[in-house]
């Protein structure tokens, strides 16, 4: 069965999630509606992106992901719909494709829209509902769309390297409250070099072991590991590392390499 | 495959949810089960009412909508199942049926009840669920009851009209607290006549101005728009109104309609 | 269809849950994915046990469960899979066994894990999911590990019995915010004998009429019933029991059965 997962910031109190699998439903019966979350921070792209970037592959290639967020109709919106590692996106043009994607798209289209925009009140019904399950039935996205070359672009906060320094910066905390920054394991194996490290936040804390697992030290104690998301990851094991530790989004952290002999 | 909507103050945390949810699949296996949402106030029937009524046209012809609210078993209760404008709704005869229709039902049966009452600690799994998979593999309503002439009236606030001025009240706060009014665009466009209007709310609030989407004025800024509720709608692009503008429900608002030179 | 159901502490707002869903849908696309719930506390195996030990019986047999609490992999981790009443169950071995089956299961094996464990960072998608499709395939349970004699113990509180009194504990508080206790109605029935009794709590109150439904008392008024978890509850007709009555998790109740004469 065809599988079409739904990321927006439409919660899970009102109608307009509830109205946004009604319509994908009429147009495809048969279909396995997967909700990613409906809880992404009101117009937070960002987080969003974060989310739907670590759970997207997890899904079978030629899944549909629908992205609702902050995609009222303006003048310079467009709508696109994307292949990009054999899974298809459809969402607003607000610059989350460059926070998803590591690399160029497979396909870009932008959707024709039929109807009067005027009256075009909530996109996601009316638009992307029949975009997604035009894909979602097997159908070319060259059909729903016209070429675009590229997506907007929106800056997110990288890590900066010198020498043997990386800084980077808390862009998530979880609901265990884990804390989690921008630090890829690529980049922390590339500049580790194997030597030793020590992980500084806040004004005097400090990490110097990386972990496998949350339960390799004490409960209550702190520690530093690469999770399922594959950025570095500071937490408490059996607690709550944001609260504790006063760990907060876009929080910088600090890591020193240094040479076996020194450490 | 066929659909059952749930609609309930059930919550996302407690096993009465899969409880129903088991009872259900166990009915009927092959069935699409759409959540409208767990998260209505407990026993707000209103609420309800407003999130069910918003979200069912999107969904196909001849799905069922299993509404549990407000349904413990007392003497005076009765249970029904309803075809509406080619829906099905099943659920507690507590008011909540007139608050969801606008016109009379096309067919209302009081569900049969063939167990002892003291021991029906869960109408939904006992008796909504029974009812619910019989309509949604294509089972005549009237199998499962007998026909009634009307459901429960429950009187809701209705705007008041006096000359030039239309008075309504707030009906709903969504999750992105935009406010939304019990006046309906047809009631608007009948009083306005293509006249200018102020809508008044609080002590100095007003706006003069109908926008169509959310982002026709700067962020931070109100505005008021018909939403896709197809209900007056007081907001603020991309911020907290209900909040901001200190409007809750139950909160009044004004309408006033000027010929165009006196503005 | 077959029917995985879910029931972790993931929370309704991170991709983890997203990712086991994808995992599953990868192995077994045709699958009837049920949340039982996502919101436990974390880490909290006896909230698990009692929300899930209320929910299965609704399911049809052979629903698999899969169970993600504390499940991070550590040297004396074992992961189980477990036939119980003909229906299966999926988890770690952390003791949620033993406080949700009430006699031996019918089978019990370790699951093979095929990887290298420092890399196992998610066994709900490593492990879980691939054990979850193979049972809700029909495959053998014996195919997926070796047998096990019993599961990890641990312990719950139990209710005492003096006599004519029962000293019980409050083991849940629902989102009603009922207050629900570790009393069941077998075990209230056989010491109660016909007898009249009082149910005391808190410093001064006390109830000494059993309800059937919710709303036999006055909205306001508080009550005692066995609802549809078959343990003895405390409630309020449409009020919030736990917060008005200051009863919480833990707290003690006393029930005092009397000879019909001396009441």
């Amino acid at each position: 069965m065809a599988i079409i997962t739904l990321t927006t910031d439409l919660g899970d109190k009102d109608f307009y999630q509830a109205a946004l699998k009604g319509s994908i439903l009429s147009l495809l019966p048969a279909v396995s509606l997967i909700d990613i979350t409906h809880n992404i921070s009101a117009f937070n792209i960002s987080e969003a992106a974060f989310v739907l970037k670590n759970a997207f592959p997890y899904f079978p290639k030629n899944s549909v992901h629908l992205i609702g967020i902050d995609s009222v109709y303006n003048q310079n919106t467009r709508y696109l719909a994307i292949r990009y590692r054999d899974h298809f996106f459809v969402g607003s043009d607000n610059g989350i494709f460059s926070l998803l994607f590591e690399e160029d798209p497979q396909e870009i289209v932008e959707l024709h829209i039929m109807q009067d925009l005027k009256f075009l009140h909530f996109p996601l019904t009316d638009i992307f509902a029949k975009a997604a399950t035009h894909l979602a039935k097997g159908g070319k996205i060259s059909e729903i769309g016209l070429p675009v070359s590229h997506v907007e672009e929106k800056m997110s906060l990288q890590p900066v390297i010198e020498r043997d320094i990386i800084r980077g910066s808390v862009i998530y905390i979880d609901s265990f409250q884990n804390v989690i920054t921008n630090i890829t394991k690529d980049l922390f194996t590339r500049v580790q070099r194997n030597r030793n490290f020590a992980l500084f936040f806040r004004r005097n804390e400090s990490i110097t072991q990386l972990s496998w697992h949350y339960n390799e030290v004490p409960e209550g104690e702190k520690l530093c590991l690469f999770g399922i998301s594959n950025y570095l990851e500071i937490a408490i094991n059996k607690g709550n590392a944001s609260g504790l530790l006063g760990l907060n989004l876009g929080d910088i952290v600090r890591i020193e390499f240094y040479s076996e002999k020194n450490v």
